[in-house]
Parts: structure tokens; C-alpha cells; sequence
């Protein structure tokens, strides 16, 4: 008789929070020959350990200038404010995400192909990649809040389907990440165990979530375990600086009071062997703009090049 | 004829914002001759520019253990918790801060009167000093939640009637102060400038200010200036570290979302010389655990040595 598949990352199931151990590779391919089509060797290990990695200055100023101007015309534009993809801070109108920025903009479509930032998400992934989702954060100035710690494959298995843990998300920091402005912070080695969270999940939660997530958040007994295993880094580098992150590592950051913004685009490269199924729970699928399921091709890599461009 | 006299220092007045020189000394007294008793010339320098002088290690581990120990006991004491000077958390019962530490704890009463720090204090402010507020302030793990940036003195002026600028604060850090728990965070230079606040001040408007400011806050075209001018500098260091900050130096913390809490007893000294007025716009002055008006004689310093006493 065969036993029905459970699910070993069940979440929300109206039990107790529970540990369990990961049972995915977190680096599911091999270094290349050649560095400059992904991470070397002590890189990949670094990433396997921590379940992050920081690449200080990966982009140039240029192209990080042209990335920004893009990002800073986006949040301008009032045809895309209107938008469902573009989610205000609490109690305010200014713009603290704006989702599907991949397909909003042809230079940030461009960017979720840069054969650099591919090469390293095929790298780590082991097969051929797609974006899941994509976003740019713009934490503004004074008023900006915190995300409080999530797993971000937490979510995507219970409310989006994803199979299993073989997805990243790469952020490309467009502003100077400070300790004052409220830095991403990442749990190193979180991403070895998952957090399974109390609660059942309403429908339509993402639009509550975006703002402020109240399910899917870890209880603070497991959150403690986690910080006292690895301790807590801050994310801070110079703009141009790319951080690459396990769909299962804990972060969250803190509010933003200085006068400096904190802007990143994030891009999640989910591997093409691990498309989404349905949600859990019965659940109705999320927008295609938070979680993508027509849209799933493999990304065909461009070269760089694409930001000289913008500049022109 | 004699001109009415105008308060240099007008704020709330429903004017707009403004910003004006300060018109009063920063350091009132001069170096000692022996280091023991105060702050050494190069010290005093810093603290003239900056507005602020980080101590690392100025308590030892066990006294500083010893203070923990004392604050830990009243955050739980229930008929501490229980008392007005007991503050909690925006929507929860996670206590934020305790006013009036140095009455309701005789340990906390010998830290106030402690010689090392009562030496800095008197020689910076060139006169005898008494306890303007105290206050243990804890940002617990997990839920602290944010403080905006605030001048202090814009607050006690307007809603204490303190008349000069010849308070300051004395903050000693009870756990490690890291930049991912929210630590203090400081403008260097900004204490030369008064910010002028907009808005008026409604009766017992303390009983929200202690949990969220909302007048008496600077604008954010001064606040970017200030902060242009000087940066921010954020005040991390180990347990038993102290800070001495100037009543008119702009700060504020980030939210707190780590697990590691952040504990640090507050005291102002204020010159005797310098004692409350009536507040201004005709309002009614704050209970006597904010702002003593009463309980203001110079204080007598006491030989380090009490703490001792806390671990028999």
C-alpha cells in the first residue's frame, strides 16, 4: 500500500510552530570553469554555509545610476502608482513596492536576464531559471517600516504551490544600504531548518501581507533558536552591491527614520524543474504578479551592455 | 522702554519651521585638572563639536550586571508595572520605558549620584546639577518599536519651561548595543542649531508623546539639512558603555525586530542654575516624573562602590 505524500514543510495547518530540517540541497549545481559565469568554489561554500552571499560593487556606478533612474521613474509615474502592483507604505501614499518591475520596464526586464546575475541563479539552482516574482523595494526617507522575520519559501509553498527549495532571490542594492537605513538582515545558516507557523491563512492575504504580514511569521522561541545558532548580518554595502539569498533564509529589517532611502530591486530566479502546483489549503492562486505562473519561461541570458543605453 | 523679552527658543508658536542659531555655550565649565573627575580636554573638545561622547566600558561587567539585574526586577515587579511612570509598547503590554527610576530604586538613586558620572555632568554644564527626568528605557527583542528624531530640549522648553540650553543627557547601556537592535542614533553638530517645530501642543499631550511622538517634531527639510551637515552616527558599543549627549542634539532609533533586547538607563542632568519655569502656550506643567520641579536639590556624589553591594 502506498502511504499518501505528506508534506514536510506543512505550514499553517492549525498545529503548533515546529522545527524541521531541510531536506533540499541548497546549492543544487556545480561551480563552473570559469568565475565569470558564476561564483567560484570558496564563494559556492560560503553560500551553502551562510544561505547568502554579498557581492560588494558587483554593477558599476553607471549602470547603478541607470538603474536607479529607472526605478525612481517608475515610482513616479502615476500610470503605474494606479496600479495593483504598486503597494503604498501604511498609513501613507508613498510607494513601498512595486511588484512585476520585469515586465513594467523593458531596462529592468533586461536586468532579470544580465547573463551575470543568470549565471550565478543557474549556478546555485542547477538548471535553467525563470522569475517568480520581482519587485523594487524603495524604503523612503523618515517614514520607511520594517518587514518583520520571514521566510520567504514559507509563503510560496503554502499560499503560491512551490515544490520545494530550489528558488533565490537576488537583490541589487540602488542606493548606499547603511546601518542607519534600515539594512536587509539575513540569520546565517537559517535556511537549514524551516519554521513551521501557527495559524491558518485568509483569503486574499497577500494584500494585507505586502503592507505588513501577520501569517507566515515565525514564533519568536524558534526565531530566538535561529539568531542564537548564527547570529544576525546586516546587508550593507554600496550601491551596486548584489546580495543572493535561499528562498528558506530568515530576514526582515528594521524601520527607516534617517533621511536616506534605501532602494533594491529584487528579482527571485526559481528554477524550471520547481513550478508552482496549487496553493496549500485551498487557497486560491495569488495575482500573477506576486507569484508567476503563465508567464514561466527559461530566461534566455543578454549580454551587458543593455545599461549604456539608458544612459544615452 | 524696555522691549518684552522674546523667547529665542519659540517652537509650536503655529509659525512655520525655522531654524536658529543656538545662543548658549555647549560646554559651561572648563577641564579638571585631574582626568578622575570629569572628561579630559581632547574629550570635552569632541563633545563641544559633536554634541555627544561615546564611553565604551565605562562600568565594569559585574556593575554593569548589577544595574541590569536592578532594571530587570522593575520591569517585572508588578506594582512597578502597575504605576503612571510605567509605559508600554503602541498595542501591547511589553513595557517600554519606567520614568523616575531614581526614586522608585534606591540602587538606581546611588547610579544618579554616582561621582564618575555627576563629575562629567557638573563639569560640562560649569555649575552643581540635579535630575531633571530619569527613565529606564527598554526596547524589547522582537517588538521595539521606533523613536523619530527629537530634540529633547525643544520638548522641555515648550512643555517644561527648562529656559537655557544646560541639561543633558547621561544614557548607560545595560546590554550591547548592536545596529541591528535599534541603538541610539545621533546627528554630530546638530545641537547648534535650535529647529523651530510646527503645530501647536494639546493638554496632557505627554500621555501619547512617551509612546509616539507627534508635535515637537522637526520637519524634514531641517532634518535633511541637519543631517547633510553632520551625517548620523549610531551609538553601538558593549554593555556598561555610557553616553553623554547635549539636551539639543537631534536622535532618534530604528525599530528594534532582532531578539536581542536594548536596555539603557537615561538620567538628565539639568544645572541647578537652570532650573523649570512655567511651560509655554499657557500649558499645564507635566506630572513631577517627567519633569521635577520639586524634587530638584543639587545632588551629592556618591563613591563608586553601592554596586558592589547589589551582588552580596
Amino acid at each position: 500500500m502506498i502511504t499518501p505524500a505528506r508534506d514536510i514543510y506543512a505550514s499553517r495547518s492549525d498545529r503548533a510552530a515546529g522545527i524541521v530540517q531541510r531536506r533540499d540541497p541548497v546549492v543544487w549545481g556545480t561551480p563552473e570553469q570559469s568565475p565569470a559565469a558564476g561564483l567560484d568554489g570558496e564563494q559556492l561554500d560560503r553560500y551553502q554555509r551562510d544561505g547568502f552571499i554579498l557581492l560588494k560593487n558587483f554593477f558599476s556606478a553607471q549602470e547603478t545610476e541607470a538603474l536607479m533612474q529607472e526605478v525612481r521613474r517608475l515610482s513616479q509615474d502615476p500610470s503605474v502608482r494606479r496600479r495593483e502592483e504598486a503597494i503604498t507604505e501604511r498609513g501613507s501614499d508613498a510607494v513601498r513596492s512595486i511588484f512585476m518591475v520585469h515586465r513594467l520596464s523593458k531596462v529592468l526586464s533586461r536586468l532579470s536576464q544580465d547573463r551575470r546575475l543568470v549565471g550565478i541563479a543557474r549556478q546555485i539552482l542547477g538548471s535553467e531559471v525563470y522569475i517568480h516574482q520581482s519587485r523594487a523595494n524603495l524604503k523612503p526617507g523618515f517614514q520607511g517600516k520594517e518587514f518583520y522575520w520571514h521566510s520567504d519559501f514559507e509563503t510560496w509553498h503554502i499560499e503560491d504551490g512551490m515544490p520545494a527549495m530550489r528558488a533565490l532571490s537576488c537583490s541589487v542594492l540602488l542606493t548606499d544600504n547603511l546601518h542607519s537605513n534600515g539594512p536587509l538582515m539575513l540569520v546565517p545558516g537559517s535556511h537549514r531548518q524551516f519554521i513551521s507557523c501557527v495559524g491558518t491563512t485568509p483569503q486574499d492575504h497577500y494584500k494585507q501581507s505586502l503592507k505588513k504580514q501577520e501569517y507566515g511569521v515565525p514564533d519568536p522561541v524558534s526565531l530566538q533558536m535561529l539568531v542564537d545558532q548564527g547570529g544576525i548580518e546586516s546587508m550593507t554595502g554600496p550601491a551596486g552591491s548584489v546580495v543572493f539569498f535561499d528562498c528558506n533564509t530568515m530576514h526582515g529589517s528594521n524601520s527607516n527614520i534617517s533621511p536616506y532611502p534605501r532602494a533594491n530591486v529584487f528579482m527571485v530566479y526559481n528554477s524550471v524543474e520547481n513550478r508552482l502546483g496549487p496553493p496549500r489549503h485551498g487557497l486560491a492562486p495569488r495575482p500573477e504578479f506576486i507569484a508567476a505562473r503563465a508567464d514561466c519561461d527559461a530566461i534566455q541570458p543578454v549580454d551587458p551592455g543593455y545599461l549604456r543605453a539608458v544612459r544615452g
